[in-house]
């Protein structure tokens, strides 16, 4: 999946992911009030305009990169209707030929472990059949409870071709609280860093192993430390544009063929049409500055790397 | 809702939890069968006989224990057919007087891990409307990306009188990996145990704060080390039974008073029908095997405290 993900983004040029991460506020109020006027303040209002808001956007930037980001927090929020337009949110991707990276961040043990790669990478068995659940092509893991955690979702990446990203050092503040403290001199995220390249051989690969690393865009120095510990590893980069990081700090974070990064945007973008920058293309002209928005990313990137 | 889940242990004298963890190998062949006549062998057939499953389960022990554990993993593994069953689950747990443990693990940053903590412990707005949403009691939380990712929860813990349980050290055999390493002479999981201890102190508390912490049964010395450390804080032990620790292992794990835990077993009791020990009940009296097991349970724990 890996193999194939970095292949969309050579023919697009362009290592870029669009965060779909639906808050209501980033809504237009003419979609919130057709899905309200339709199923009521309710969740499953919640849930539609969530949905007609994401195919707008998708429409409008499908042909410009190789994946989408859906966060399911942001569904998850909404229940049962909210994962409902999730899941027609992961259908729609694949029909307009998008990878699709599940932002999940799931992590547990064992059968427990095996039941989430089951339903966001591979397939449930129910009696004879054997089924599809959320479908997404790659997920993002937390490693925190160790091997246990990660070894049932490397089962789901071989038998079904499919990739996760597994957390190593995150964007936010104050990720240094756990992840940067030390162990025998080196920091947590090091360690991390170095057992995701372990997990990444055990899953049969051309060029990149199917395990990628999640790794901030705000800590620029330790996006290129973790480069050169993890050579052949992907990088999905989240913290760039709103969390403050730019295109310059991220030249590091590319292996030697340019490649092997694909960086996260999602207000900056879905929310693109609230931002002074892009206000010319209203609440009604929501999915154009989307656009906009992705084609001025891309072009950012192309500049550094 | 710790002070509260203590007086329910208290009132019961049974400091046990039931996972409800819904393997379809657990569900007895009559249930998995009218399921699937009604709906097939679907993931709708799925979500149905997990619902069964569960109803039996809790009308058999609900007048024994505190709490329920349902492992979303188990729910989520059957996509939206399985998500209505969980919160099927969720809603008649709590008809049914029982306090409910969401076993999500969720972890995340800022406005994503404010969706998730909306999720399961407090409420949505949606236009002028402020919803529940899955509406768990307490839910359990990994801690790996910081402050950042809990604090969202404690604000939701406090508007709503809710709480969370904090993964300090897991039961399984490979948490040491990244948990026991040594960060200036202490392994990870005690500097994450002070961090719940000080994350606690931040939401107002009767006796019990309403961050508690995730520590293993399988790990009895670090157990009675983590108890030094946290001497308010609840304890969720997983671990009990099938993975092998037994009661008298858990002495450390209690407070001063007897109480600050509670112990979780999954399939001992729900699938408590398939072992030697309760065969005699037969798949037909799968809830009978519960009840009894859940029995020997609370007696087993009362013998150590």
């Amino acid at each position: 999946m890996m193999d194939r993900l970095m292949k969309r983004i050579s023919e697009l040029d362009a290592p870029v992911v669009v965060g779909l991460d639906p808050q209501l506020g980033f809504v237009p109020e003419q979609i919130l009030q057709a899905a309200f006027a339709e199923c009521g303040e309710t969740l499953e209002g919640a849930g539609e305009a969530v949905w007609r808001f994401n195919k707008g956007l998708i429409d409008a930037v499908y042909d410009l990169i190789p994946a989408v980001k859906p966060q399911i927090a942001m569904y998850e929020q909404f229940g049962i209707p909210g994962l409902i337009a999730c899941k027609k949110t992961v259908d729609y991707c694949h029909e307009k030929g998008l990878i699709v990276i599940g932002d999940v961040k799931r992590g547990d043990i064992g059968s427990t472990s095996a039941a989430y790669a089951a339903a966001h990478l591979g397939t449930v068995q129910v009696g004879s059949a054997c089924l599809p659940v959320f479908d997404e092509d790659v997920v993002t893991v937390n490693p925190y409870l160790g091997s246990d955690g990660i070894v049932p979702f490397l089962k789901a990446c071989e038998s079904c071709g499919k990739g996760i990203f597994v957390l190593v050092k995150t964007s936010n503040p104050s990720s240094g609280e756990f992840q940067d403290r030390l162990i025998d001199g080196k920091p947590l995220y090091e360690l991390v860093g170095e057992k995701v390249c372990e997990w990444g051989e055990a899953v049969p690969y051309e060029k990149y192993p199917a395990v990628g690393a999640v790794i901030g865009a705000t800590y620029p120095e330790m996006g290129e430390k973790l480069r050169k510990l993890m050579p052949k590893t992907v990088f999905l980069v989240p913290g760039y544009g709103a969390q403050g990081a730019g295109a310059a700090e991220l030249a590091p974070y590319f292996d030697q063929d340019g490649l092997g990064v694909i960086v996260n945007s999602s207000r900056g973008i879905i929310a693109a049409w609230k931002k002074e920058q892009y206000a010319k293309f209203g609440a009604e002209g929501f999915a154009d500055a989307a656009r906009a928005a992705t084609l001025d990313m891309i072009e950012d990137l192309r500049s550094v790397k």
